[in-house]
């Protein structure tokens, strides 16, 4: 692998024995052991519905206000939901806009996926990681969509409910979409989840963060606008017809597991969190105090250097912040055992000093 | 459901005690058991590489001339790897064409994906339901793709070596993609499947119809195209991540189902096939032979009144030949068992003679 292509790709899947990897953002701990239960007596083959199957969205409904399993599509993970859901808003003749609004720091999905739809990205500054409000009511107004990401990939940051309710209301008053993604909904350290709501609300969700069910990409979107529900299934129909159906069965499952497996893994992370923001801390790195999610984005001299040369030398994965729109920094993922962060923030601790000698 | 909405997605997951359903094309008889035995002690979780199993990936290569695990991607059923082609394509800065081709009749797909993906399509007229090679030689040259699909859906008929020849011939010289949508592979009834070949050719396949899989949306493409492979690679890293991965792992358990499994289903469906098409014959239809997949396209006078009668009057689903592009005539896919095609026959001739009599 040449260092120039170094991206996201390379290092997702990518796995070893003594590879120590703050890379992939993916729970480590396995789902609920329900989940594969269902496996044991699994008959079904043949097509399920496009919109998904309707127990599992009657289950989902009963976690949103005012739903039923209508307001609900099952897609490949949140990826395929927010590529969906931008392209039938590209598509969508009534769209004059062709701008979608964003913070920066981002997920590196979102310009990519915005340009794929043939939309332009139009990025928000952040304050300490977080959405500067009267930025966003600087351009807001010019807008089709808003993707708001709270808590945050890479940040870790989680916006205030007084943000996002004007966030809400703006938008509402100017016809423009929020695209919410709340796959890191149940991994809040500061507060409860904040659902955002509106007719012209679109939220992502799945669950790969939640019940540790990445591999199996079941993600979901819910909204209250069934225009736009239609236009979305109209579309999966041809895209990629329904989603894989043992797997909905699985995710079925998982909306039955008690709410003490989803406390018990927040203690778990929490854990995790403080270990490693007081490490990079005393190691001397500049970084924003995580609130939600399970990434730190701490400053670091000649990022792109870091990262190849923890991979190269030290067997450490750790993402380049330009992939996140923040070249100054490097993205740490703590999804990974208590004395994996240990050895990584020793490896960490040795290249920096090594460095600082030279 | 109002007449006016009639479309596949209505149809697609319907089932019910009584139906008989000549509609969705997907087998009926179960997968090979095998591929349900590794469900047993599953216990993956994580994601998996986004281009697919190695393993998988490398079982498939020694299905494919000249090939290695390199030349795959995993995609969500063939939709996704069409999809995710014709957008690559569209994305691409060398592509100066926005025209593909297609025959018409054509899979209803197909239009919807190249317009979805900002591309535009071009209409190839048949002969007896194949390509029209005249028509074909007349329009090729303005087109930056064409899709092949032979065995076709709907027309169930099957393109000759030779036109195929043809076409891989003349596109390469006009440096013209290929996209051979070969789903129906094993399922052709006059010979063996001719593999379209060349740098230009980037063939999808599934394991859908092949192993009865559809509700695992496990397909596939291959190309010995090192780039567009890669930039396959790199869109799916944002539009959807890896395919799920038990549906992967059951697949690769598929691919070593000895070839007796294949034989066996081909003599079932050519069974079907013969009293289907012979059953409406009788009737009085004037219809192509099928050489291939498992459907029949017959002429019927007001189309849209018999599928609309036929479904709520009979309890009997066909789909309209309007959204295959053949506005006089009605689908049949014969993927139900021989009692099933004996009573569908009767409430056919049921109806039919009654509107005779009015």
């Amino acid at each position: 692998m040449a260092k120039l292509s170094l991206s996201p790709a390379n290092f997702i899947g990518v796995r070893g024995k003594n590879i120590i990897s703050f890379g992939s953002g993916e729970p480590d701990l396995p789902p609920p052991s329900s989940v594969y239960n269902i496996l044991q007596k699994y008959k079904d083959f043949k097509y399920g519905l496009i919109q998904g199957d309707k127990k599992l969205r009657h289950a989902l409904s009963t976690q949103y206000p005012s739903s039923d399993a209508d307001n609900f599509v099952i897609t490949n993970g949140a990826s395929e939901a927010l590529d969906l859901t931008l392209r039938v808003i590209a598509n969508d003749d009534t769209t004059i806009s062709k701008k979608v609004l964003l913070a920066k720091p981002f997920y590196y999905s979102y310009p990519r996926l915005i340009e794929f739809a043939g939309l332009e990205p139009v990025y928000i500054n952040t304050i300490e990681g977080r959405i500067d409000i009267e930025d966003f009511n600087k351009k807001i107004s010019n807008c089709c969509a808003i993707i708001i990401n709270s808590p945050s990939n890479p940040t870790g940051r989680v916006e205030s409910i007084e943000n996002l309710k004007e966030i809400e209301h703006v938008t509402k008053k100017h016809g423009v979409y929020i695209l919410s993604d709340e796959v890191y909904k149940d991994l809040i350290y500061v507060r409860d989840n904040y659902i955002i709501k509106g007719s012209h609300v679109i939220t992502i969700n799945s669950f790969s963060k939640t019940y540790a069910m990445c591999g199996f990409r079941i993600g979901y979107l819910w909204s209250s606008d069934q225009n736009i529900i239609k236009n979305i299934i109209a579309m999966k129909t041809h895209t990629s017809m329904n989603t894989n159906i043992s797997g909905q069965a699985m995710a079925y499952e998982a909306t039955k597991t008690p709410k003490k497996f989803i406390d018990d893994q927040l203690q778990i992370w929490k854990e995790r969190k403080e270990l490693l923001y007081h490490g990079l801390v005393d190691i001397g790195l500049e970084l924003w105090n995580p609130e939600g999610a399970f990434y730190m984005l701490p400053k670091i001299n000649n990022p792109e250097q870091f990262v190849w040369d923890m991979f190269n030398k030290y067997n450490t994965i750790s993402y380049l912040g330009d992939w996140f729109g923040a070249p100054e920094r490097v993205r740490f993922s703590y999804a990974l055992d208590i004395n994996k962060i240990e050895e990584g923030l020793f490896r960490i601790n040795d290249y920096l000093n090594k460095k600082r000698k030279i």
